[in-house]
């Protein structure tokens, strides 16, 4: 029997507990209007309050600064490798930059180049994503519209734990997979986006934080739902937004704020759990592996697999009995995950690491 | 107390009840898998047989010939309005025609013109949108790359009743609040979209139905997102969908299949509820009035105002105090709104119009 607590998927992710049972509860009756939150209208004086809080929080829980625009897209982070270049590169004949770090940097830069010059001033590729550079080793140009890269790369693991230069250029983050998991320095950024599947809430919304100073690259005659200015402009209720989905993001800000207690105090549980996962693996060296080098390690998305790659699938059937559930690896890569967002519980993580000793005891 | 059974939102709108239940049980566990929805990930098997079953259900519910496909996007028709210009009206000098109906109609044809030429071959605007031309009756081109109109205007309330000639011109249909109200000739059409949260489920995803004759048109080097063949290549799953929303999507597919017996017997009743609805209003001639004239009136959308204007907001209030909901008018409007989609029961509609007679015995 699967458990809900014992998800490990690496997203859409699992949610934190009392964020289910609100949900589950608003599914018929929102405590606020009596009404399903499905049968809820984008023009309420309910659903703009949830989005009024939702920005709000958001700006507590990262110390936002004023100038920066707090907005709710849909596409995920996909449509912001298209939208991106669009806003903020129109017409430059200097490419824009990234770091080539995974799977998903990857797909940035290759679908900047459609719309924009654009070049990777790193790729991890030779050694097979296991590494990732110091910010201050790389051939930056300062002439570039702006200079992206993935903070976190979800499918190989790996976490930036340094921060880039400026060099005058605008700095532009995905954080899809590590947003809200530990203290940022938003001032930094030109733009942080994440999609919401990891630590946020349901698929189908993305958070973006804008510097207002960058509103002034975007050129006129864009299509009106592929401009930020669009969405800034009418508070993300332009068109219909996805209420349900940003309703309990809202909730999930919410527990974050009031039952963590912000997110200094998530970073110190995200590094307790992740400790206890790598520790339980490394001490299982030789018997299992895990994909990233030590240094860059990343803290939300734990990829592993067996030395004797025969082990990998008897090790998830093993674990699905135990009530475990997501610790596939990324098609791309095969081998196990184990995805410990904010919502997987410490128990829970020593739950997976009890199981994963056991299991290599029998069969290491 | 406001009741789920009697809301008539414009939109994001009212749920089945039995959809509305299962989705509220599957909140902590689905059936089949003992986890919650929100937990699920894209790439589970169970996920890819929600999609195959979501797409299988809208090819038998609307007779879907084999050639088109059928697609779940992000973005709500708004994106539409951009994406399809992109893909079918590339380098193209003759413009798109586009009727202009109502609210909706008209952010088409002006999104569209940001991308390729496009022009309105009918405007409605001098009457205040409250007709609709007859098809054969407009001057078109037989060079144009398509021909788009809306079928049901939202916010007017005005229904088309005929269908457009081809003149050999792809015909492109936003059915987004009559899809799956009445039969249509899918055939007929080179595209038809729809967002959900009218008559297929929550806000956050939408259908489209593509000719594959048409994907020969698309330009090259567009956006992967942007591109129709993306999403068709991937079986709507190229990067994370709204999982949820397209779950419940398929939810209210099946109940239309098996509880209402399909879209013929849901068009019967849709008739039945907008008979009644329009007949009550239309007895309290002098005190209310239907903003449609009647030949176009819609079978989704019922707009309506008091002849003393003052009485709209009285009206909304009494309604509210006996559990009525979503009944204001769209804010460009003003005035009362009774969207009776698919989900709203017979029974709530003879509420409503036994509330109507009631006030209007009040206070006319």
């Amino acid at each position: 029997m699967l458990s809900n607590s014992l998800n490990f998927s690496g997203g859409p992710g699992a949610l934190p507990m009392p964020v289910l049972e609100q949900t589950h509860a608003a599914l018929m009756a929102l405590p606020e209007t009596g009404l399903s939150v499905l049968g809820m209208s984008h023009r309420s004086d309910w659903f703009k309050a949830v989005l009024a809080e939702a920005e709000r929080n958001l700006r507590t829980l990262l110390r936002v600064p004023d100038n920066y625009s707090v907005i709710f897209l849909q596409g995920g982070s996909s449509l912001q490798f298209s939208m991106i270049p669009m806003n903020f590169a129109a017409g430059t004949t200097t490419p824009a930059e990234f770091v080539v770090s995974g799977y998903w940097s990857g797909k940035a830069v290759g679908e900047a180049a459609t719309i924009a010059p654009a070049r990777a001033v790193w790729d991890g590729a030779a050694d097979g994503y296991t590494r990732l550079p110091a910010f201050a080793e790389l051939a930056r140009s300062s002439d570039a519209p702006f200079f992206h890269y993935v903070s976190n790369e979800t499918v190989e693991g790996l976490q930036f734990n340094d921060v880039p230069q400026s060099l005058g250029v605008p700095l532009i983050a995905d954080m899809s997979s590590d947003f809200l998991s530990r203290s940022v320095d938003v001032g930094h950024y030109a733009m942080i986006y994440a999609h919401a599947q990891k630590n946020l809430g349901p698929a189908g919304v993305t958070v973006a934080l804008i510097d207002n100073a960058m509103l002034a690259r975007i050129p006129s005659g864009l299509p009106a739902m592929l401009d930020y200015r669009t969405h800034i402009e009418h508070h993300s209720n332009y068109n219909t937004p996805p209420v349900f989905s940003i309703y309990v993001l809202n909730l999930v800000t919410r527990w974050l704020l009031h039952e963590i207690g912000g997110v200094d105090a998530m970073q110190r549980i995200n590094a307790h759990k992740a400790a206890m996962l790598y520790g339980a693996l490394d001490a299982l060296s030789g018997v299992a592996k895990v994909h990233a080098q030590p240094a860059v390690r990343s803290q939300m998305n734990v990829a592993f697999h067996f030395v004797d790659r025969k082990l990998d699938a008897v090790c998830l059937a093993a674990a699905a009995a135990e009530g475990f559930t997501g610790l596939e690896g990324h098609r791309s890569l095969g081998g196990l995950r184990a995805s410990i967002y904010n919502a997987v519980t410490v128990e829970a993580v020593a739950a997976l690491c009890s199981f994963l000793s056991d299991f290599a005891r029998r069969h290491g």
